[in-house]
């Protein structure tokens, strides 16, 4: 097992290992004795992991509720939050209890915003089930809903009191969930680790725990320096204001990692087009994707993207910020003038 | 025009004065440069102020933006709150706007929890038009809505760029309304302040301006002592608990400032009937509260009550933290466990 410990506005660790779940109620108690935990999972998760987290929680005297929602990030919206709130309350939870997230991004997410704001705000513990919310949504205390106009319009900053990424849970992972992660895994050898970047050209699979573990520190390091984001923990957002306005011109029938490697590939591009890459790293970084089984092209053209990519909550006034490569291993922040943007989104969508 | 400086985890100004709303525009300005301005207000208070304010933000260069909705408590809830992130979403307000809130507590409360979670967070204004939310809403950084199992189940703590109390929006305000916010005066004076307590014997009309900034000062100096509400702060409940449960009960059609003058006199003489003050004090409290037209008795008893108050998120465990007077001047905090509530709400309940 390896510990990353996270110092935010509160400290707390994310575990990595194999077989942590058994241990949840344990590890769980130690880090916040609490008299009942909120177990919150999408029904396709919580029919595969949600018996041996209630029992593990029940064998360290926690009571539970729980609270089953249809999976699928058209749940992460307003009503199934409130529904979560109605829940809790109906339920007794008191701001003494825990909440606890079982499974992937939209689960913690959407737990994460109803523990940030039930009573004003209550513990949580996160358990990612997917590689992507391991590496991602374990480390920076964002918690969000989806608005009908754009993805987690809405949210708090909240962190939680514990993260328990148990491996064995992500082996179980459908395929087509497991690359979605390996895209963000990718965005962290760019924007910060050229030696990940290198080792993500041999297999994953048996050097999971390290490289999560090498993607939680890096992430960690980057948020604390930065927890509120307003400014390094953009670089965070390689590949991600792209890919939001690809995943909303599809409905968001594209997936999260797909909409995000493809955002980089586009970035990369753009980067390499305009001199702020050499062409070798846009190429570098499109090959790593490919073998990946990762997307690196779109069919939806600057015309659809650029109006989706305005109604991102990443606009700071009359500029959107762009993280673009310099190098693997390193990026920049290059705040965009929103009559730039589409002449910088056209050369990233011409294929190399 | 007098200004209390309040340091929470981030500063700002309450101003209270006559004819604020016609310098609204650069007086927020000053505290909080933004591009658009997002103007809630319920529809009763939009047609008496709303005009007068968009044309001060537009003086100041603000172009607004406006999202009205229905008077009244049964406002405050998860629908509201939605419709109105919806609102700023598809209006395209960014991070860097303003919200301004305009209105009682209801609309405080809501748009400050709106602005808490827009985007993860945005700057606020409160422009309280009432009595009571001059004196309680406009200090403490406590934002939320009603669930259908209670009031005040899901917020958030978020602090105001600027308070703005126009004391001519209050003059203006139905009796009713008025006597309400008396009852939130009446509490400062008896949990912290005997001098304001006696002040409150003499007609509070003239001295408007005066006592409203005694109260700021007073719950500020509270509300920095203990920002997160997890000890002192309490003391501000003093007839909250008790009053929560009224309402509740009466589906809400016993007013805020009603119930809470009912909840002080019942703490109050379950106070002196435990000894915890003098007779004298219970009589004292209770004279004021009648001398202000305000109501002392209730006709749920404790069976209705008690459940009631159960539900109410400040439970924590097997204790619910009472509020007692000590004598006028100085309240404690009496955790009271849930089975000796019924006794101790029997005795309060008895009339003098």
């Amino acid at each position: 097992m390896k510990t990353v410990h996270v110092s935010a506005s509160k400290s707390y660790d994310v575990l990595i290992g194999s077989g942590l779940l058994e241990q949840a109620g344990s590890l769980i108690r130690a880090a916040a004795p609490a008299g009942r935990a909120m177990l919150v999972a999408d029904d396709t998760v919580f029919s595969l992991y949600g018996a041996a987290l209630i029992r593990a929680l029940n064998a360290a005297d926690y009571a539970v509720e729980t609270f089953v929602f249809p999976h699928g990030e058209a749940s992460k919206n307003g009503n199934t939050y409130l529904s979560l709130l109605n829940a809790m309350a109906e339920k007794g939870i008191t701001r003494s209890d825990i909440t606890v997230a079982l499974g992937g991004g939209v689960t913690g997410d959407m737990a994460g915003f109803a523990a940030a704001t039930y009573m004003r705000g209550m513990r949580w513990v996160q358990v990612p089930t997917t590689l992507l919310s391991a590496v991602d949504a374990s480390v920076g205390g964002k918690t969000a809903i989806d608005l009908p106009s754009g993805k987690n319009l809405a949210g708090a900053f909240w962190q939680p009191s514990l993260v328990l990424c148990d491996c064995s849970t992500l082996a179980t992972l459908p395929e087509a969930v497991f690359t979605d992660g390996c895209a963000e895994v990718i965005k962290y050898g760019v924007i910060a680790d050229a030696a990940l970047f290198e080792q993500l050209k041999n297999p994953i699979q048996p050097q999971l725990e390290d490289i999560i573990a090498v993607c939680v520190s890096i992430k960690s390091d980057v948020v604390q320096s930065d927890e509120f984001d307003t400014g390094r923990r953009k670089i965070l957002n390689f590949g991600h204001t792209v890919g939001h306005a690809v995943e909303k011109c599809s409905g968001f029938s594209v997936s999260h990692g797909r909409a995000v490697a493809i955002g980089m590939a586009v970035a990369s591009r753009a980067a390499s087009s305009r001199g702020l890459c050499p062409a070798a790293c846009a190429e570098e970084i499109q090959a790593l994707l490919t073998a990946y089984s990762l997307p690196v092209t779109t069919e939806y053209g600057a015309e659809a993207l650029v109006p989706a990519m305005l109604s991102d909550k990443k606009r700071a006034g009359g500029t959107i910020d762009m993280i673009l490569p310099r190098k693997t291993g390193e990026c920049g922040i290059f705040p965009t003038p929103v009559d730039a943007l589409d002449g910088l989104l056209r050369a990233g969508l011409e294929v190399l």
